[in-house]
């Protein structure tokens, strides 16, 4: 379109009316917030809503479009609840949120927490060149060395030597307050978060990961934003926390 | 683990060996490369590998970890390369990349290609507030009055609302270079991106969308960076475009 042809129609904007299908998720506009809602009324449809674990495996299916994927959720704790009550809580506790990459960054809500939201990324490339592993994971290294995953709410969505770095920090001592980790992948996606639920079950460090070679960067993001949300209904005495 | 006790070991990382496995993919190191080009081995083991328009295939099986996805996607144009072809093109022009939200933003390579990459959000909250439109689709709508999208690469990841004002801009006279349009969900995402085909195909313009409620974010990036991908192969004589 040429810009004048669409000037001498602004007028039209003005009345609201016509842009009803334009309202949609995770928008603060009031369109926006009802059809978020429908969304989500959709998706419970679907999948349980008796535990606080049921509305993690609610958001991976709202993330994923796809209603199977609540059976690919696994959580690692004494219940399946305590990696969400452990996510919560940090939440809470504005306990840093620390993505591997800046697109699971660039995912986590702006809203309903006080937490630094810090990426692992960008922090590992001297390391890196010089060991020849990924940036990400030498990132992570570096990242724990100076004490940032401690406590911390780690979200790994895409780089499964991220999840495979974080798992060796774990067996060395490290302690997040919940791991929520679902690489993609073809290649040690699947394995980076076997590896990772077999060392956070062993030192009880709480998780949220997935099985299978899906997941991603989305996921993640969704699946933390969740762990806030469930912090805000804490807050405002919708959710009680054992 | 106290920062200490790494400290200490420090001198472990220099060998290199020991960090072989956290090699994997989208990363510069020489590890790291040598396993994304494994995955993408494999990801060519389960889809064909013969046009254009499949390299778009393998991505998305790559993107989203499952091998059905490739049947899933759909070209818009004379043939199912065309849109391919016409992405590659757009980048060796160095035409923006118009991305709905920050998160796609993040997802596109740095690498193999010139073009600015912008973000459609942040750009509509009068508007938004005003009409009770989706901050997203407000943001379409201004950028288009700027004139942004014409010949451009729009990519919408998120956003069923960003799909349908693009949709609304093409039926005004916009004309994008390729639309890569993958909004994930259960409101309005398999709507918008068939009402987005509706129009592509009415007007000529090229499109790579999906069917169903699954895509997202980490697709519309990824198949975005396949078409930078193809480009980086024309420009380095290994691929030929009609």
């Amino acid at each position: 379109m040429t810009t004048d042809d669409r000037r001498t129609d602004g007028g039209a904007e003005a009345s609201g009316e016509e842009f009803e299908e334009y309202a949609d998720l995770g928008a603060t506009t009031e369109n926006a917030m009802e059809i978020a809602e429908t969304s989500m009324d959709r998706v419970r449809g679907l999948v349980p809503d008796e535990t606080l674990a049921d509305r993690i495996r609610q958001k991976s299916v709202h993330a994923t479009g796809d209603p199977e994927f609540q059976h690919l959720v696994r959580f690692t704790g004494e219940t399946a609840d305590e990696p969400v009550v452990a996510g919560a809580r940090a939440v809470l506790e504005e306990r840093p949120i620390v993505t591997d990459i800046t697109m699971v960054k660039a995912g986590i809500t702006g809203r309903g927490h006080d937490c630094r939201v810090e990426k692992a990324i960008g922090n590992g490339g001297e390391l890196a060149r010089r060991t020849g592993m990924t940036r990400t994971a030498a990132s992570v290294l570096n990242l724990d060395r100076r004490g940032v995953y401690d406590d911390a709410i780690a979200a790994v969505g895409n780089a499964p030597t991220a999840a495979l770095a974080l798992a060796d920090c774990i067996e060395d001592g490290t302690r997040p307050a919940v791991v929520v980790a679902t690489p993609v992948g073809f290649v040690k996606a699947a394995e980076s978060r076997r590896r990772l639920r077999a060392v956070a079950e062993r030192h009880g460090v709480p998780a949220i990961t997935n099985v299978g070679r899906r997941g991603g960067s989305g996921l993640a993001a969704g699946l933390t934003n969740e762990l806030v949300h469930v912090a805000s209904d804490v807050r405002d005495g919708e959710v009680d926390l054992p």
